[in-house]
């Protein structure tokens, strides 16, 4: 997809110094510029680079005025980051609305409907009795199982895998090889040592706006259903399991995990690799620290916590300040020892 | 898949008390019940729900006296949870035996048999001389490699991976996107920096009734096999490196990791987030806490271990206790200096 | 594949002592060969097993004397153990070669070009406008968006994900299953508590000679590259995150994970299930020890990591040292306390 620099300003309202009719084909840093490139110029420290970036445009802030001659189009507007930011969006949403349509040979159940301008990619499964939306896409080798809801603008990327029942929002994403649905580790221990299935009967529902990153797994609800509520962003590999419910607009980093039946809160932040137990329940705006075991419920909203198992944030701190400290403390209480020792000899003088 | 519940009540052996022609096509808690759902009570307290439940069926003790007046049927049992779990099995059962045939198109290798009652979905792979046994089910956008065998009644899910020589045994289950087989991680460091590759020419051999999460990784041992033993459950996105063995009716929970050539014992419960070092032994029915760090071998049977690097559980509770107390020993050692100075400073005067 | 034993002693330059026309068709350790299988014996410890061993033939070192009387036919070569480990690498190298041509059905995009010699598997996914090298392999259910490029020799494994733009180099192998540029976890926070995506319209960029395990996740720059340079080894599972840099030869095991923006320099080791914070830079020859969490840039080559968060190595070792001594610290500071009382009392008396 290519623009003009006088497309791209007067999709920004901005005012063009140099060629307007130069073609821009992509984006990138202005220290990294090549021909074709779009830049912007935000911060006066990176302002060397204007002179000699290679873009064929930047976008300016209205009040830049250059100290040397250079040679990008400059596109002068209010703000330029918040500018550049509309403009990547644009062309995002202008780049996605490119794929349509079905591609052969591809699968649709008995059953299935498919919304207005859908995408659906080769080698793609849709089983039977799936609602599919308006303008979802459906990327390649992407499975359905049957009786799949997928709402409006949703898009599920190649590869991925999601279950019976799942039913997905509005305006989602889900990365490539994700799996959604797959069955809870629901296991009941015989008195032989062997052990029984427990069969896992419930869906998964993602509201609106949820993001999904690549090779996440969100397991089913033995009954009833595992939530990830409106909002709620989740990175890649992340495992989230059976009837857990995930607060809205709650973020979790990559590789982090869920356990059973726990309930984390609205718009809480959970670091990479952190590990929650089941059965607990975290508060509204809790954050947890990178590598932290979470064993307990948090009652109170807006704490921090940190450690395995993880503590509030001070306390954590001053704990590992004290560890820190023990060869110091090592150190005291042989001194300590000593004089004592000295002072008993001094009193049987 | 409906039943009425005089098809439950001669499934159970239970007595009806209610309307007997009243379709049921879902399970829920009682709590939690709509129409068309049968829910059962074995604790008392839930008892009120069944006053108010929408359930349209209810499972009950044969103990059970109403104190209000309900709405739902009645399914009178022995034991109420037992025949709602038997129920359930039932239903998964009869569900799952549906899915039978070959879609189209799918692909299959020179010299690859299947058995009876097989079910190969739309766009899965089976390469050369599989063995593929009765009542298979390979869901769509599987792979299977060269050479590939798979047991009586086990199940392959949308998108599993199994490389070339995988010896799968009877009544196993792989969730969606996992990886059996694939190459282990082995690099010989040269003098000049660079790796070079161990060819990995060994396979994965799941015995029977073995269970395999999404998004896991098993890889093939380098020579002979990499062996997960009858009746193991592995969870989501484990990890399970080459020529390592994990021993009968081993629980493996979400995102743990055990490193090349370790021998897991029996009746083992390692939980998430757990790592387990290369070349150990781990004793029949060892456990290892969330996120602990497994660096030893384990010789006498049935004991705890937690922390990384894990220790007995005992031992390591004892450890976090006093790393608790630190403040508290800091204190008095600050006591102990301060009246020690007086000490001293009196002796002086 | 076979060989007869006459062949593979022309391939090492070896001597043959017994049966020249015995057929190998497999390799196997001494200690587990079974007829037909090839074995090797450079350590003396496992000479017992030559007089036992199924092996069809034992590569042995020049200086090999039997003891006893042996079944297996002998073939004496200068470096048993390299002569072993060439004969696997021909064997794999033959193995490999093997697989050529196109099957059917796959898909590929206009404006797409295929090398020579190339491997494309049945509902595998080429997207527009890639350049896929010569003898390049890529397996069933594979997908490469638009615009990709794979250099000469590299492999694809069954349902890899590669998005658009992606640039693989030379001789680089990707397991199954792992996806390649995918959207970094960016989401700007906004004042109702919800996120706005920030659209990622950088690349990822594997140099020559890479290989990525199974599952794993390498995201896509926001804008630029993610770089994983020349010989970088990465396992199973691991999680690459926006515009991070992987040094040349350097290795990462499986479950380990690097923030958005990180730069690790050449020849590292990062074991299993480490942590890497965003926005730090790590020196040459760094190692970082398992579970451990790194959250500070190294500016030295060439030291050791351990712990959480991560400390030198010595550095660790000795504060967990003094947290092992706490109950020994504790106890002395129990009989300076009664001393001390002792003390007192005793000056007051």
């Amino acid at each position: 997809m290519k623009f003009t620099v006088s497309e791209i300003a007067q999709m920004l309202d901005g005012i063009i110094v140099g060629d307007e009719k130069v073609t821009i084909s992509s984006a990138a840093k202005i220290e990294e510029g090549q021909p074709g490139c779009i830049s912007f110029l935000a911060n006066d420290k990176y302002e060397p680079y204007i002179y000699t970036t290679q873009s064929s445009a930047v976008i300016v802030n209205k009040d830049f005025v250059p100290k040397k001659e250079l040679s990008a189009t400059l596109i002068y507007v209010e703000n330029a980051y918040t500018a550049f930011t509309i403009l990547l969006e644009e062309y995002h949403k202008r780049l996605a609305s490119i794929k349509r349509g079905v591609e052969q040979p591809s699968f649709q159940g008995e059953g299935s409907t498919l919304g207005e301008d859908v995408y659906l990619g080769a080698f793609s499964y849709i089983g039977k009795k799936c609602v599919v939306g308006d303008r979802v896409k459906i990327y390649p080798n992407a499975y359905l199982g049957d009786n799949v809801v997928v709402g409006d603008d949703s898009t599920i990327h190649p590869g991925v895998r999601i279950y019976d029942n799942t039913v997905i929002g509005k305006n989602c994403t889900v990365f490539a090889n994700t799996v959604i649905g797959s069955d809870g580790f629901g296991f009941a221990p015989q008195s032989d040592g062997t052990y029984k299935t427990i069969p896992q009967l419930g869906n998964v529902i993602l509201e609106d706006n949820v993001s999904i990153g690549a090779n996440a797994t969100i397991d089913c609800a033995t009954m009833g259903s595992t939530i990830i509520r409106n909002g709620a962003k989740i990175d890649n590999l992340v495992q989230i399991a059976h009837n857990v419910e995930i607060g809205k607009n709650t973020v979790i980093a990559a590789q982090a995990g869920v356990s059973g039946s726990t309930r984390i809160g609205d718009n809480c932040v959970i670091a990479g690799q952190v590990g929650i137990v089941g059965h607990i329940s975290v508060a509204n705006k809790t954050k947890v620290g990178a590598q932290s075991g979470l064993s307990k419920s948090i009652k109170k909203e807006g704490l921090s916590f940190s450690g395995s198992p993880a503590k509030e944030l001070n306390e954590h701190l001053r704990s590992m300040a004290f560890v820190k400290r023990l060869p110091e403390i090592d150190k005291r209480l042989s001194e300590l020892e000593q004089r004592q020792e000295v002072g008993i000899i001094q009193q049987r003088d």
